[in-house]
């Protein structure tokens, strides 16, 4: 068996430096390790939230060897092709440059129709001999999936770790996936459903959120209380999920707040993604503060 | 000046009853009459909540009388259409119906360039003499049109009477819009952004969400103590609002919300739009409990 | 049985004049005359080429009226809404205006899920009495239906008269909704795929072209002498077809093209539909001529 | 000055062969010889219509290398990625493959902001070395850019070699594309709108059509007659042109008509794109025996 490990996985960004923007080793180092400090199952690199998509395979290869350098996590490397031979050279690039510290590959659906889909993932784990974990995130692949086709597509399919479902509305979909596959099901979206993707039969989050500390109070509490306990646990977090997830500028305020909280050394972000809105500054700044008082009561609590 | 006051402005469900759902006068006047005991500043009926789009004119008018005649508070008026001859048909109906109890005719941005749409709204406030509510609403009219833009179209419309900004992401897009008109601006969308649209410079909420009495809350705070203040209040309606606001589903989740709340009869939707999902019945319910729980604790504590 | 008559039905125009663009009930007279004496099956009035969505209740009444008292052929009626009750008011506003006229109520498709499909279309059958032809037009509904679906949701519902085909690639859905029902599959999009769907079994032409003379050529040289003759036919009126279904200026050409022949007195269109580009004037011109030269040497030929 | 050559640039399919679906070099040789031996000016190798977003980069070399040892035409070479380090990867590739044969590098819209837009295209520059085609193509990218921006972003930009147009309605952007840059203008899109591109000023198609000796003849006969003779010449190609410009299927229906003019061993497509669908069997037989009778005659007349 080589499903996930449920809990939370976090998808790592890809800190840049300079007016050149190049990859900011330094401050990706001391991001994982932030990560695998609080106690995170493992981390998705090279997902969307990494902008895996404005990379060369140069630095896609940087990426994996400093992170895979840098925490003992287990990883699953985001591919961002939706074609199989593309898909393939992510995935034999990944290996190449990490070996077996590659958990998973993470592949998006690139079909509505399940025998096409089924015949991508096939090839690609034959070529690969990596176990997958399915993206459905028609947001950013453009291909919108039932999550009962998607549950059909999968049902067979022996070398599937996972699936991240990030089609809205995503607690149904993830209810029917869950009643329907043997494998976890991540929800993803920044956060924004997380209770209720746990209720629905989620194995917990696998995103982006700049605090992830509240992805992890929220899953834990989870398993010791319940829905009672997990709302709770989230609730001083929720206002900055929402703040983050917002639609295009997501990306900029995630990674601003990650600036902001020392994880990473600057905010920028590569076109043609849209940069943080000057007008968002001080809302930023105090639900930051407000997150780390309510953490520091909850702590101080404890 | 005929700008609408700030506040909660609660868009109003059109309740439906029997197999053929037909117009539920009786569960309209109980929903009404509790947004005016919990002290709504007004209401808007026949949004896109309110189903309009799925309501004969008959049935506007009856919805229109009947909600006139049940509360005292002033009325927006939404209109469906996107071109102007139906859309003046609609105001004049409503004028017709329910005469100056029409505090103002919502209207959908129908274009993107701004002479179109000034002279749109021109057009229609000239034939119906009502004030005008200009609503950006592009997951619904398919129109998408910057931010910037509507503000220069709506500089010089005297007839403005405020603008609801549903085209995400709406803090920055409100931000705009506040520094650049003098007419109050709205979100909606649930209020999923409620907190940062207060911090923005909305001037308030306008939407149907099923517990206003968290919009109240959040809204009133931030005037008496900010930004921290309203983050407070709102924190215990925050995860039905996420739960609420889900695509595609949004409208029979509220309804259903609604229903279970006692506020209406029952919670049917008009087809195409999708009934609610069987596997959310017990998240639902946690939630509203919650929120209850939640609600009593912090009465108790005044 | 209350099948269409196979053929070319023209899709009528509402021509507007003046600065206030009122319908203008002369130039409406002159067109479907026009139509008569060509010798199409029927008119279509009211559809989107019609500007129904820019039309008052009053204006829409109007035009029918117009139309009914100026030719005697069989006239299918559009409904421009997708919510049952609102399309159920718009075909009893045909019957009332024009009573025993309307051959047939054209309702769109409103969901992709074919109870709810079904449901619609009989609900507004028995409400209204009249046989309904089913239009498939995503690009206007923003509901795109797998034509397997549809021909399923279909396939039990006497009371369907047509099927207006407009989801491209309309050849292959055609081909399969001529195969699987008994009803008459149209095709329209300006004549565009005129040909071609004619070979996979469509029942003629429902579509606004400037030269309907072009679709009636088509239509009845496939009759006598199948593709090759259609194909030929059809030759000198093509290039004009693809000038004209321009996306989101298609409209405003064809206008202009009926003005410049002489049709309709002006060109003009609602907003907030595009007008016409100055930079087409002299292609459009050229084209025309083209046409007007061929179809002389075609009848000198005769 | 390095402006791409006016005329006909044919977008080279990529011939699959065997379940696999593997490069088929033997049947790309024939069809670029094909492709030199009746007078394009160029051909774009590894565009939309070349599969390229399904080919590794192992693969896209090999389809470079092929191709510039069987022709001596100059190469303009398709770029997939949107980001600007991955798009500068694949500069590189094709540079370091085919060297000096590389005559410019066709590069995709990525943003509809000017200065991300201009920002992104100087990066490419600047690292390859390379004259860059720019490619407005919105179906593909999902960008769209209005044509006056286009024009301004790339107005001082001096390594533009050329603009290729496919954001419909390209007659009017072509216009004013044209009228603006200095650089030649080519449409795309299959040849579907063709004729009306060179009345606005366009340099030629660079497209895919199956029978791009009628593109030839179109545009030689537009630079010898003008709009009526090159609408004569193209008359015969054009319904198969709208038959193959079907949207989803175009590359199936293309790739079936190259197979059966003999021009390539096999028509397959790599999944996801859709097959071609059997129905449309007879039809393409007809289409093509129809477009062979015509050339025949026309060169008899000859």
């Amino acid at each position: 068996m080589n499903h996930l490990s449920p809990g939370v996985w976090g998808v790592v960004a890809t800190p840049f430096r300079g007016s050149a923007r190049e990859v900011d080793e330094a401050s990706l180092v001391r991001l994982v390790s932030h990560y695998e400090r609080i106690g995170v199952t493992g981390l998705t690199v090279l997902g969307v939230f990494g902008e895996a998509a404005q990379l060369s395979s140069t630095e896609r290869r940087e990426v994996l060897e400093a992170v895979a350098d840098s925490v003992e996590l287990p990883l699953v490397v985001g591919a961002t092709a939706l074609g199989t031979a593309p898909v393939i050279e992510e995935g034999l690039l990944a290996a190449e440059a990490i070996g077996s510290r590659v958990t998973a590959l993470m592949v998006q659906v690139n079909s509505p129709r399940r025998d096409v889909l089924a015949a991508h993932l096939r090839a690609v784990h034959e070529a690969t001999g990596l176990p997958i974990v399915v993206q459905d995130y028609p947001a950013i692949s453009g291909v919108s999936i039932p999550a009962d086709v998607l549950g059909t597509a999968l049902a067979d399919l022996p070398f599937v770790a996972a699936v991240k479902a990030e089609g809205p509305p995503t607690p149904p979909a993830i209810a029917l996936l869950a009643a329907r596959l043997d494998v976890p099901v991540f929800g993803g979206l920044g956060g924004i459903g997380l209770l209720d993707e746990l209720a629905a039969g989620s194995a917990g989050a696998m995103t982006g959120f700049s605090f992830p500390e509240g992805l992890l109070a929220c899953v834990n509490a989870w398993r010791e209380g319940g829905f009672d306990a997990a709302r709770e646990a989230f609730l001083p977090y929720l206002p900055l999920v929402n703040f983050e997830q917002q639609v295009r500028i997501a990306l900029a305020v995630r990674k601003e707040a990650l600036h902001r909280r020392g994880l990473i050394e600057e905010s920028a972000v590569r076109p043609p993604a849209a940069s943080f809105p000057a007008t968002l500054c001080e809302p930023l700044d105090r639900h930051l503060a407000a997150v780390e008082a309510a953490v520091r009561v909850s702590e101080g609590v404890r």
